[in-house]
Parts: C-alpha cells; sequence; structure tokens
C-alpha cells in the first residue's frame, strides 16, 4: 500500500540538492546532516540532465536511484525535478538551431544554463521524452512527494521558431489583420502589416521599437513557456495523478513571465525568492512582499517558498551575510503569510561552477560553522512549530496553517503594466513600476496591515480598501473592479499614471486615468515629470518627487496641492466621495512620511484593524483561524497585546507579550 | 487658372498631419480646429507609405485625395511629404539585401523607421517609383504648396552597398590610391591599400580605428544621403517645377549630414529642432542658435521651423512641460530670426505607437485643455503679426518678412570639424565641439548681439567681427577668410584646438594652430588637457577649465596668464595686432563671465552694435529694415529704448517700450 | 669581421621609429637629432607589414635597407621588428578565417591594428614566411642589435580554429574527459562533456559562464600565443644565434598573457608601460611597481622598458603632461630598476592614424620645444651615467649595471589569481586583484622599501619577509614557499581571499584559506564584503573597508578587531609565531596608513633594512655592489645619509647628500 503523497501534513524545510557533484561518501553525510537539522525535503535533479543522459537516449539512472533511496530511508522526503531548463552540451550540438538567438541575432551557445529556444521542435521533443522517462522510472518510489518541471521559466528567444510561433499566436489573440494593425497602431511609421509572415519578433532595429509590439511579444513568452510547463505537467500527472506538480516562478524585472496566468496550472504555487534590498529592513519588507504576492498568486491558499539564500542578501552584485537570526526571522515571515515551509539553494555549498560562491546550508567550512548552525536550529524550530501546531488545532478544518491570512486590504499587482512601462518612448525614462509598488507595500508594511496582492480585474468585493498604484494599463472591468470598492462604501487609492493606456497599449482617448475619470472626479491634461533629485513641496507638508500632473477637477476636492514648483496651486492629491466611498487619487510620488500618513487616515477612516503593536519592523501576520505570527525585526523589545499560547515556547501570554529583539512568537487563541 | 504656389504671402502655422491614424470622422474635427487656430499649412504623409503602397506595386490614394481635398476645402495648404524614411514591412522582406547593417554585421530588422540601406539599388529604386507616383497623382491639386522630401534623412549602414559606393566616392575624391594612402596615413599600423577593393566602411575592429577613414565615412554618409535627396528633388521639379522642395534637416550629434553642403540643393532650409537644455534659458539660447544657424545655412535668406515639440521639452529622456507662454516665446525667436513661420510635430496626439506621448498641438486630453489653448492663442497672434507686418511694409521690397537679420558678427560653425572631435585618440576623451561653439555663441546671446552662423571659408569681408571656436579642421581657406576680417580692421577670436588639423584630418607640421599661426602670432606647443572637474584661476579674473596648452608668443602679447596649476605664468589669452584689427587666442574654455567680458570687449573695440536693454533673457533682433523683435523670457518686466509702432498689439513707443514678463513686441520704425 | 651584437654595454635610449610614416628627406633630419640627443637604439619595423610586403608574395626592402643604411652610419643600431602584429588589408581578404571572431561571433574586419587569429593556419603560416624573410635579409645587417618579434601579444579570438586548439591544449592538460569534468566541476548546471568536441571557446551564453572555463581559456590564450613567439623566436635565432630576441610585454588588465611563462622564453624581458594614475606620486609608484614586475619576470636580471610615453600619462583616456623632469625621474626609476635603458613609443609623432596625439620624442611642434629639451638633456644625462658607471665598475664582475638590485623582502604576484577574480559568481562584483597588490606594493614604496616581484611557488628561501596579497589559486607548494620563509625565522604577511581555491579554480574544502590554514592557524568561515564606501574601525586605530571575515583562530592570536560593524569585535588581523617566524593575516583591506603602519612593524621585526631618508617621494634603490640610486620625486629638497660619488656630477658625498627638488643621483660606494 502506498505512502500519502504530496506535501499534506507537515512544514516542509530542506533545499535543493545536488548530490551529483559530490562523491557518493559524502551523500551519507548529507543525509546524516540532513536529519540532524530537521530536512524533510530536498530538491533534487534540477541540472542533472548532462548526468542522467550522458549520450542522447542514453540513461543513467544509478546513481538517482541511490539517491532516492538513501533519503528515502532517511526519512527525507523528495521533490523531483524535470530537467529541462539545461540541455546538455550534446543537445546543443545535435541540435543547433534550437539554440536561442538574441534580438541582433546572436546564436547562443552552451556553456552556462538555459541555453534553449522554447520554441524549437526538437526541444519540445527532448523535453517530453526526458520528462516521459522520469515520470516512468520514479512514479512509484517512496520519497517522491513533489514534481518540480524545470526551474525559474523565463528565457528569450528571437529565432524564426519564435517568430513563427509568435505569429500563431498573435492570430489566436486577433483574428484578424486589420485587428492587430489597429491595436499595434502600425499607422504610424508605416509599420502597417500586409501579411502575417510580415510579423517578427522585435529583433534588432533602427531606432524605438513598436510598444505594442513589445508588449505582445512579452505576453507571447510568458505563454509559449507555460505551454512548455503544461506540456510536461500532464505526463507527469499521466504517470502520478496524486503527486502534485508544481514549477519554482523566479520574481524580478529580468523574468518575462505573467504569474497570474501561470498559477492557475501549478497544484501549488511555488516561489523562488532572492531579495535584494540592501538598507534597514529593505529585506524583511522585501521578503514580505514577495509572500503576499505568491499568496495572492495561490489566490490565498497555502504556497512554498521553494528557494532562498541561506546566508546572504544580495545587492547590487555584492554578497551581504544576513545578521544572527535574519534566516530564521525572514524564514518565519514566509511561513507567517502562506508559505507551508522554508527550503533554500542549496544543500552543500559547490566548490566549483559558477555558483561556488552562492552561500549554502552546509557551507565550504562545513558544518562545525555558525552558519550551519542557524539553519540547524531554525530547522529544529520550525519542526516543533509543525507540531504544535498540528497538535493545537487537531480536527478543525479551518485551523493549522491551512488556515488564510486575514486581510482586509487589496494591492493590485500587473506584470503587464510592469512591461509596457519599460518601453519605449514614455514621458520619463525612468519609471519604475516595480519601486512605486513597492513604496505603496512597505508603507502599509510600516503601518502594520497586511494587504493581499490581487489582479486587475479581481473579485475586490471582500475588502474595505484597495490600492491601486500606477496601474497604467487598465481597462473597464479593471476600473469596475475597484469602482466596486467604493459603491459599497470602501476606500480606493489610485496613484499616478494609472489608467493611461488600454491593456492593448493605446492611450485611452479624452484624458488620462482613462477609465477611472469618473471614480476620481477628474481628468489628467498633462504628465509633469519632476527633474532628477528634485522634490516639490505639498501644502500638507511632506513632499513630492519622480511625477507630477496637471489636473482638471471633475468633481473630485483638493487634498493637498504642490506649494512651490511649476504646479504651484494646483492639485497633489484629490478625494471624491461616492456612493458612501471614496475614492482618491494620488498625482505625485509621496515621501515616505506623507505616504504613510495618508494611507494611515485611509485605513483610520475604512475601519481596517492595525494590530496594536505591529508596524515599524515589528511584523504581525493574523490568520483567519486567531493564530497570530509575530515577528520582532529590531534590536528593541517589543510588547504586544496578545492573548493565547506562543506554540514556539509554550508559554500563555494574557494580553501582554514581550517579544525580545530578533525573536519571534506564534500565538495561537486561547480556546 | 492654377493659384500661386509655394509659402509666399503669410506665416506658415501648422504642423505634422498624419490623418491615417485616426477615423474619416475625426478628420473633419482636425479640419475645424486647424481653422479654429489659424493653421494654415500641414505635412502631410511623411510615414504613410505602408497606406499609400499596402502591397508592392498596389497604390491606395482614395484616402489621401480625401485629406488633401479636405484641407484645401479648409484653406489649409499642404507640405506633401514622400514617405521614404519608412519603408513597409513588405518591402523588407521582398529586399533583404536592403536592410541596413550595423558595423558589427547585425542586419537591423523592420519595425521602428529608417529600416533601408541607401545605397542598395532596391530602396533607391523603389524611392524613385513612390515620388514618381506621388508626384504624378498630386501635381496640380490646388492644396499642394511644398514637397517635404523624406524625413530627417540620417541613417547609416554598414553593408556592402555601402562598401561599394564608398569606394566610388573615395575614387573620386583622390583619383589615385596613393593619395587615399596618404591621408589616410595607411602607414601607421600598417593599413596600406593597394587595392581599391580592400577598403571597407568602418566596421567592427579590433581597436582603434583609422581616424581619416571615419571621418571621410560620414563625408561619404552625407553625400550618399544627399543623392538620394537630389534624385527625388529632381522628379518632383520635373512635374512641378513651380512647387518648392525642401526636406527636414534634424539636428544633433547623431546627425550624419553636412548641411552646408545640403543646404545649396534645397529651395528653403528646413529644420526639426527639438532642444534639450533644462537649465534657465539654455531651451531660449539653444533655440536662437538653431535658428542662427538655420539663416546660416540658408544664406541668410528666409527659411522654416518644420518640427518642434509643441508642449514639452526633453531632457535626459524626460519630457519637461514648457512653461506658460513658452511656446509662443520660442516660437517667436524662431521667426525673428527667420523663420517663415511656426510648424510642429505633431498635430493631434497618437494613440499608439513608439511616440505616443510625444506631445502634440492637440493633446490626448483634446481640445479643451491649457495646452491647446497655447497652440490657438499663438496662432491668432502669428495670423495678426503676419498680416501687420504685411500691410506695414506694402511695397517696400526689402520690408516684411523678406527683409533679412542684421548681423556684424559672424560664428563659424562647421560639422565636419565636430565629426573629427569625435574620433578615436584624441587628447581628451570629452571634446565638446557643441558645447564650445554653443558656450561662444551663448555669450553673445547674454550680451545682446545677434550672429551669423557661417562655414568655414565662406567670405566674411562684411563682419566686423569673426568668432572661431575650435575649428579643429581648417586649412589655409579657412584661416584667410579669417585673416581677412583683421586686415579689414576687424577682430577675429579663435579658440583652443583650431587648426590642428587639415581637412583631410592630418596634424599640420610645425605646431598648432597650423594656418593660424602667423594671424594669432603664436605656435601651440603642446595640449595640456585639464582634469576632470578642475579649473585653474587666470591673472585677469576668472577662470578656464578641460583644456589649456603650452604657448609660444611670436608677435602676439599676453592678454591673461594663468594664475596657478602647470601652467602657472604661462599665457592663456594672447592678442596679435595686425594691420589695423586684432587676432585673439584663447588656449582655454573660460567660464561664462570671464568668456562673456572678453567678448564683450572684443564687441566694444570693434563697433559692433549691442541693442540696449538686450540681453540676459531678454532678446532683441534687428532686421535690415529696422524691424526689431523683442522677447523677454524673463519674469521681470523690460524696459526698452525702442521707437516705433509693435505691430502685435498696434500700440506706439517713443523711446521706451515696456515689455511685461513673457511678453513679446514686434516694433516697426516709424516711417 | 662582425661587430658584437646585443646590446650589451651602454645603456640604451631611444624609440619607436616608424619612417615609413615619412619621405626620405625626414630620416637624414631624424639621425641627425638622434644623435643630438643621444638616441642609440631605435625599433623598427613594428607596423610596416603592408609596405614589406604590399601584395602577397611581393616584398619591398629598399626603404628598410636604406633606413637601416643611415641608422647603422649614424651609429644608431636597431631593435628590427617583425611586422605581424598587424597583418595589411590583403591578407584579411585573402584568408577571411584568419579574422578574429567575437565572443558573439562577429567577425573583426580590418581598420586598426591586431586583426588576425592565432589559431588560424593562414596566419601563423604568414608569420613565419615573412619572419623567415626579414631573418635572410638583415641576419649580417652591422645596425641588428636585438630582434623584437611581434607588438603587445595579446589578442583574443573565439572562432573555429581556436575551438579546436582550445580542445588540442585541454586534452594535453588534463589528459581524459573525466579529469576536465571534474576540474570544471561540469556537474552544475548539466555542463558535463561527453565529447571533447563538445567544448568550445567562451562564446556569448544565456547567463553566467563556468569560472573554470573562463580561466582554462585565458591560459590557453596565454600558451597559443607563446607558441606563436616561440615559433618566430626560433626562426630567427636560427639565421643569427647571437643576436638577441624578444617581445614587448603589455601590461594591463586587458593582458591575456602570464608573463611568468613568456619570460623564459625570451633573452631579455622587455615591457611597454604606460602609467595611469593621476593622483600625486601615483605614476611614481606605479613606474616603480611594473619596474619591480619587469625585474621579476627576468628573475632579476636585466630587462629593458621598451615603450613609455616620454611626455604625457593617460588618465582615464585623459592625456596629462609630464610636469618638468618626470621623463627624466621616471626613466631613471626604471634604470634604477634594473632596465638597461629607456626607449619611448615614439621618435616623432605622427601626422595622422589612431595615435598622432600620443606623445612622441619629437612633438608636432618640431626640435625647437621644450618637450625635445627634455628628451634631448636626459639622452645625455643616460649618456653620461653609462659612461662613468662603466669606468667606475670597469672590471668588476658584479660592478656597473649587471649588478642586481638587493631586496630583503619578496611580493607574490599571479596573473591567474587575477584573472579568476575577475570572473563571475563572485562574492562581490569589483574584487581588484591589481589594486590590492599596488595597495601592498605602494605601502612598501612609502616605506622605502625595494621589494622582488615573485611568482606563487617560487623560491623564497633567501627572503627575511614575503608578501602574500589575495592569493586567491594557491595550492600546496604556493603555500609551501610562503611557510618556508616563517620557517627559517621570516615573516609572511597573507592578505584576504588568499588559498580560496586551488589552481584549478574550485574551492579548497574546509574552509578559507585552504592551504595557509596551518600556517595562519586560523579558518574562515564566511566571506563579508563591505557594502561600497563604507569603512569599519579597527581596535588598534585606522579602518578597513571593501571586505572582511568571520574567522576562527586555531592558534593564531589577535592584532586587531573590528571596533564596529557586523563583524564587531571579531579579528580583523592575526598573528601566528611558528618556529621563530610569524604569519599574518590580514582579513580586510587596510587604509593607507594602518597598511604602513603594519607593514613598517613587520619589516623593522624582520630586520628588513630601510634606507635612511627613503620614502614619501624620495626613491632609493641599492644595487648589491653598493650603488645607490637616489630620487627625488617631490619639491622638496631632501637630507640624504649617503658616502661616495654622485656619477651624474662627479661630485662626492661624505656622508650628507642634499638633493634638491626633482633631481636624482647615482652614488658608487667610495671604493
Amino acid at each position: 500500500m502506498r505512502a500519502p503523497r504530496g506535501l499534506a501534513g507537515r512544514l516542509c524545510y530542506g533545499g535543493d540538492y545536488n548530490p551529483e557533484q559530490w562523491p557518493e561518501d559524502v551523500w551519507r553525510e548529507d543525509v546524516a546532516l540532513m536529519r540532524q537539522c530537521g530536512v524533510n525535503l530536498v530538491t533534487v535533479g534540477v541540472f542533472a540532465w548532462s548526468r542522467l543522459e550522458p549520450r542522447e537516449g542514453e540513461y543513467e539512472f544509478g546513481w538517482l536511484d541511490r539517491v532516492l533511496d538513501l533519503l528515502h530511508d532517511g526519512g527525507i522526503r523528495v521533490s523531483l525535478a524535470t530537467p529541462t531548463a539545461s540541455p546538455p552540451p550534446w543537445f546543443t550540438f545535435a541540435y543547433p538551431d534550437a539554440l536561442p538567438e538574441t534580438a541582433s541575432g546572436v546564436r547562443l551557445r552552451h556553456g552556462s544554463r538555459d541555453t534553449y529556444c522554447a520554441s524549437a521542435p526538437a526541444y519540445q521533443e527532448a523535453c517530453r521524452r526526458v520528462a516521459s522517462v522520469l515520470a516512468q522510472r520514479y512514479a512509484d518510489h517512496p520519497a517522491l512527494a513533489l514534481w518540480h518541471v524545470h526551474n525559474e521559466y523565463g528565457t528569450w528567444c528571437h529565432c524564426g521558431h519564435v517568430a513563427a510561433s509568435f505569429r500563431r499566436w498573435l492570430r489566436d489573440r486577433y483574428g484578424s489583420l486589420d485587428a492587430l494593425n489597429e491595436a499595434w497602431t502600425t499607422s504610424f511609421w508605416s509599420q502597417h502589416y500586409a501579411d502575417w509572415e510580415h510579423i517578427l519578433p522585435p529583433r534588432a532595429t533602427q531606432y524605438l521599437a513598436n510598444p505594442s509590439q513589445l508588449l505582445d511579444f512579452r505576453r507571447f513568452v510568458s505563454d509559449e513557456l507555460l505551454t512548455r510547463f503544461v506540456e510536461q505537467r500532464d505526463i507527469l500527472k499521466a504517470s502520478t495523478p496524486d503527486v502534485p506538480v508544481t514549477t519554482n516562478f523566479a520574481l524580478g524585472p529580468w523574468v518575462p513571465v505573467n504569474q497570474w496566468r501561470w498559477a492557475r496550472e501549478v497544484d501549488i504555487v511555488a516561489i523562488d525568492h532572492y531579495p535584494s534590498s540592501g538598507d534597514s529592513l529593505g529585506a524583511e519588507e522585501e521578503t514580505a512582499f514577495a509572500a503576499d504576492l505568491a499568496r495572492g498568486f495561490a489566490g490565498g491558499a497555502p504556497w512554498l517558498v521553494m528557494e532562498q539564500a541561506p546566508h546572504h542578501i544580495t545587492v547590487r552584485g555584492r554578497m551581504r551575510p544576513k545578521s544572527p537570526g535574519q534566516l530564521a526571522r525572514l524564514s518565519l515571515s514566509y511561513v507567517a503569510r502562506g508559505s507551508v515551509g522554508a527550503m533554500f539553494f542549496q544543500w552543500r555549498a559547490s566548490r566549483g561552477g559558477a555558483e561556488m560562491f552562492h552561500s549554502a546550508m552546509v557551507p565550504h567550512a562545513g558544518p562545525a560553522t555558525r552558519a550551519f548552525a542557524e539553519v540547524a536550529a531554525f530547522g529544529t524550530e520550525l519542526s516543533r512549530l509543525s507540531e504544535r501546531v498540528a497538535t493545537a488545532f487537531a480536527g478543525q478544518a479551518s485551523g493549522g496553517f491551512a488556515s488564510r491570512v486575514a486581510a482586509g486590504v487589496a494591492l493590485v499587482w500587473d506584470p503587464e503594466s510592469w512591461w509596457a512601462l519599460q518601453g519605449p518612448g514614455l514621458p520619463a525614462p525612468d519609471l519604475d513600476y516595480w519601486a512605486a509598488v513597492r513604496s505603496v507595500h512597505a508603507s502599509a508594511w510600516r503601518i502594520g496591515v497586511t494587504v493581499d496582492v490581487v489582479a486587475p480585474g479581481a473579485d475586490l468585493s471582500h475588502y474595505r480598501v484597495v490600492l491601486v498604484p500606477c496601474l497604467f494599463l487598465a481597462d473597464q472591468s479593471a476600473a469596475g473592479a475597484v469602482e466596486t470598492v467604493v459603491r459599497q462604501g470602501g476606500h480606493a487609492v489610485v496613484w499616478y499614471l494609472s489608467g493611461v493606456a488600454g491593456t492593448d497599449g493605446r492611450v485611452h482617448p479624452g484624458g488620462y486615468p482613462g477609465p477611472f475619470r469618473d471614480l476620481l472626479g477628474l481628468q489628467v491634461e498633462q504628465h509633469v515629470p519632476l527633474p532628477e533629485g528634485v522634490s516639490v513641496a505639498l501644502s500638507t507638508g511632506g513632499s513630492g518627487s519622480l511625477w507630477s500632473e496637471l489636473l482638471h477637477l471633475r468633481g473630485a476636492t483638493v487634498v493637498a496641492t504642490y506649494a512651490d514648483g511649476d504646479l504651484a496651486g494646483e492639485p497633489a492629491i484629490t478625494r471624491h466621495a461616492v456612493a458612501g466611498g471614496v475614492a482618491w487619487y494620488v498625482a505625485t510620488h509621496l515621501d515616505d512620511a506623507a505616504r504613510d500618513a495618508l494611507l494611515g487616515g485611509v485605513f483610520r477612516a475604512a475601519n481596517v484593524p492595525v494590530e496594536p503593536g505591529a508596524g515599524g519592523g515589528v511584523e504581525l501576520v493574523r490568520r483567519r483561524n486567531g493564530t497570530v505570527f509575530a515577528i520582532n525585526h529590531t534590536s528593541r523589545e517589543a510588547q504586544l497585546p496578545l492573548c493565547g499560547m506562543d506554540v514556539l515556547t509554550g508559554s500563555v501570554a494574557n494580553g501582554e507579550l514581550w517579544l525580545g529583539p530578533g525573536r519571534a512568537a506564534v500565538v495561537a487563541p486561547a480556546s
């Protein structure tokens, strides 16, 4: 009789395990060390294609068999990867047309990873073959807990295979050439297409590219890669219907996938997350944002942080070691926000290769180190948490880690607006959607309010506040979802640059912010980017930078005006009362204090609960079952008015929990 | 009987009109709005090739017929463009060898604009064909006022077609390989050519390229593009001998054409001008410079500003809105300096495409905007000016806008020196010819002296002062023209780096500044570039930066020495009295105040008239018939000792004209 | 009867002479001017291939015959170059496969210099042919003193020829694919090679390249170029066994050769040196470093500075003129440190070409200049020095310039560690091996201690102190050589990042610094790169920046701890007493004062002699025969307690030599 499959039951702890880099005698030490620190899940085989299939059609599974057996014997479950993110050298020689081409026509060669064209038939065929072979061989292996397809989907290619596939995608999207010509405004600069065959991926060209072509190409890349994922997923599912399948989403500006579309196709959302903020508490807020994003992708369901660097944060290429306890606090922050565990890249630091200095659970200096001690200590803590929560909520359907995070505020996140704001010909060269959204998230984080990240157009009817930073691409459905909140008596805060264009990338006629005009009670006549380094004072104190706009009010009232600069006296922040709710517009990039003050007022007005004691580096996240995760990221003791049992320590708080510097608690409500 | 053709009679007002981007119902609104704001000329069809010839040899003229008829019915004349600046997608597929190649051999593809090789036979043939078809169809259309060939000629290619054409050009220039080898100093680095066929355009190479090859290639590109223009012009002229033909010159460091050569071939000089200065009054001075340049190209004759951005100035990629009234003031500055109107890109803001955020006469928010109100107000003002000037000077041959700008100072401008100072291996990596010339022009502008921009070697006998900033390439004829001014009792001011090399790019033997040595009475032994950010004090106060030189005086006397630095005590500014005139040499980049003081002194000594009240942001330009354009770019009222009637307002000034902040006047002399 | 060949006897003075750039009447003036300023050696023909062989197989030697005869008649010896650094245009057309390809596959074209692939058979064949022809024609020319093969070997190519040759080199190095796969850690990212034919040079790839592949490719490039040198050398030697053969080593981060391996193959080490330091005394220290490096390459034997710029130092692309006397002082510094002369690029400034502004012995302004006067004055001084030293040490075997520089301190220099620290995936993006070594050398220079530069693993038994900055790649032999110094009672100072990896680029297991752990008595657990611009205070005063490390002491004692920052209280500098000697470890980049203090103490403890009066810009270098070169680079008079005769002036010092600002002396011991 087969053991139950999947991840249910315990919080996961572990990381990428690449035994192929080590002699077999190291493997036994690995398993012993894993057990010592509570590792219960490892990802195996992500980059093992050249070891599994050293020559085309010749497979060597013996080593992997032994690895999986060893792990199983040690009680460690396996997330088994298909190795398709990095074809072996032989593949690139056998199928040179399956190598990627840059926009300039440079054919990339083997020597790193990810060297393939996802639209090349030979690559697709090879992926299906290797996934099938793995599925057949390991379907019944008792260690198998999860299928991990590929790695961080996100490669680009501009070759002829891609051109053909892009054209098919465009035909599906537009139906007719006339529709495409209209959507792409090909009447500008004589780009009218008379034949589908004339359409290309965006390749090196003389001057600015067509922004709609760029935008659609990014959408195509996302969908094309998703098709590749689905092909493998379906092969794996056919062999093991009971084993969940996922892939690890990468986050960051280079990633050409729209996770909202992908999330529907995975059994559990998984993210790799490498924060890059070097300033005080930046990595903490960035971690919370990534976790909220992942939970959003998952629609509120549990998800998993699949990779993080155990011991460092890379800031502008510099690996900055985490401070003592930071590994535990950041990991717990993911868990608080819905992750069913904490995984790392990688288990043991490599001796060579391009990531040999990437920190690992077992560092180069071995296990007799502070670094490994942190890994072991947190593993133990996580294991205890896992057991106690299971006990505390035994038998409760909404209990334990299945209980969802409670949030009354929604934050709209739209990768397509991000892409559009990376296009050519914008009013300013440094528009940064990611930074704009992060600044809004950070305000809520500092205030101590947990937000749900949502897709544009999602159902927002159960939120009291919706935050809409710089939603450049917005059609009526996105605006309608926001309006619903206001019409129900809630608050919407919309930032500059929202609603400028429709989802086809074309400017809405009649003035910005297009479909938000009526809701906000105003029209934007002109964008007024502020010069670099210049800020303008506001009448209410505080300041704006980066951007401003010339507004005409059509029902909205002025909250703040510019106190100086070219727009002195013109409105900078407005409010529009609509049907019991309020729609706010913020036409400039507020400084942090001003934004915190504005949002703090909105949250109060909307009766959004703020956890007492939260904010300012003390992170509190409440689950619907009443459990509160409390993490003190500061170097001061925090006093929290919580009641219940801290399941980490077993101590009971009766309205006053003292949380030491750097310490955490998970308080279950008194039953 | 046909109406008179061309632009004579009225000041032009309008812009690029791209009706192909809009449904026909918008066209009627367009014409109504144009009439509302005094538009009388629009440029049509610049990027319409793919709409006019959607498939090779298949033409669709109906829409253009209707547009021209509508405009004509509205009393609006048309500058009809040939669309050859952007071949349609089908062209690039039918003739892949007509696509441009970068110096690295990357073949550029369709997807922007300007994707063609001007040396490719297929492109040349297609251009002639489309120009012929347009010429035949619209020769008799009553709206046709001007032919506008192509757009901003300025593309580069390095392909085999270009190589062959470059070789033909070099054969014409040099006659023999020996002459080319000598001029290019191919004895350096073993570059001696034994066969014409071995000569290439400057392609990607291992290290520094041959600077003479680079220089000649830029000359070739200019001439090759000019040949393309002349081919089209002659086709158009054959159909409509009475319609003037022009093309719009782009200005800026990327432009590979020598406008001095092109200006001879157009019926009216037209420029596109996009100032990029963000600092105080920078755009105003830059506008005056561009206008003086255009008037120079035109030999003092009327010219036309064909494109400007109505509502913004782009500074380092950031679109900074113009201040209230700035559209009018800058436009009037062009007119004051000889433009026969003010044209914009473009009429109506596009909904899509790479320039959808480029400001337009009708903005995205429509005509009920401040922006459109400025367009309409200035159109009305310009129309009034046009009529009143016509009345005031009725019957006077030299009256009205035909009267030329009066200037006693010449400023030498040489695009080839600019190109040479962008070459490899120079003594400093940041030599900036454009900035150097602009700094000299700006001094005259601040002082209130209007200068004529002239080509090196031009007849300067009617000037009292000639300014020669950094004329790196100079042969005896250029120096002789300068000497003429001095020998007639005038003043010449020559700046560092002048006369270093001949027009072949080779250093003059015997010490810098080559052909200017005798006139200036000195020899430069050594260039002494100053470190970044370092300035040296001068004995007379003020300072120099960027550059200095070790001089040996051979007749010149010292005006100022360096007060500190490596050259302390050595001469920085010298004067040499020759035959009643004076030749000055300035060996460093003076700070603005020091340059203003020096030139102010020179102008006084040379009896160059300065308009009282001019300078410091109050712009006064005098025509030979006595009309004075006065534009107050400042925020202070200006008092001007002018006599005559302000034709803008009809008020009469008797020696005291008060000009409010931001206001302008055009004062015709009392008759 | 033939005259003696080679360089023996006199100090060399001269430079690159390119008569092919000038008409023959200039040649006679050249020789006269050379004689006037004491030139006795010129390098001829470096870039003359296209003049010597204007068409394949057709040679024109007449002009070179006349040049050599003229020089010989003038008493000037010739360093005759093979011209293979720049094939003629015809070569690149005849053999397009011999053109270099970039990593992106861009085929570079003629138009600069160095446009060839060193692995292309056609190029190799052409080089052998032209070297043979030259060897045969000029073997007996009496002016021939030295063969100068090629110029600054250092070109890269990534083409198919290179791939084939790289594979052969790898087969030689590794023997088996298994060994290569192990050394390159190809198990990472699925890079396992199943066939030699699948290995490529590092070409454009999707993401980070394999660092071991990069490192081996740099080694291959060095060896491949060396093979080319040896081929030519052997041809020349076969014709003229008595004429020394060399090539000029370039220095700088772009240079892909390991001079330690090359130095064994040349008859005399020659370097080209272009300091690039703009700050105070930077060029002086950089000159001393280059000279110490060259002497190190030569194993302490005499060497020659073959190129320097006579009159300028290029700092970030800006040519900064040398100060008065600096030409002489820097030249004398090379001589003091073992150069048998002072050579320049080039004799006469070119009128055209990419280096026309490179300063020359005869500047554009001709010989009646300060610049030429400096050249002539130093030539006279050098000639006098040469004669007087010959006289002073007549008959002494170890006398004169054959006497070696005396140094008790060794500084380890390893180009392969430099290369490895330029690889991908390092803990910080701005690790700068060159800067780290220079900082250590500069401390010794400021203190007044002359150091010998040595290769890792060299015999160090005669040194009292060995300095080991950032020796990233180190195996047991390198560590053993250092340990020898300590076990003999000397001192070793090892800096951070040393011993991290073996020479195969793989991290040593068990913690950094690998093979130095026992000697230093410590283990490094974790790298802690410091943020840009941040420094941490040390307990002993002073500060560290750039880098720090978490140490575990295993016998070492603490010298200094961090006083603040993430590692506050942890050791920053340690000492470990071993067998009478001391091994120091410095885990951070000390500020200059702290490093000077540390090394000053180490030198004192190790009884390394410091010349009284040396340091702080007064450079004193002692030869083993007691001669002391004293160069005052400062603007203050220096008092030096020296005894003996200044052979430059003939004056005698009895324990007190006053050296004026900018002056130099060469004091021979009283006999």
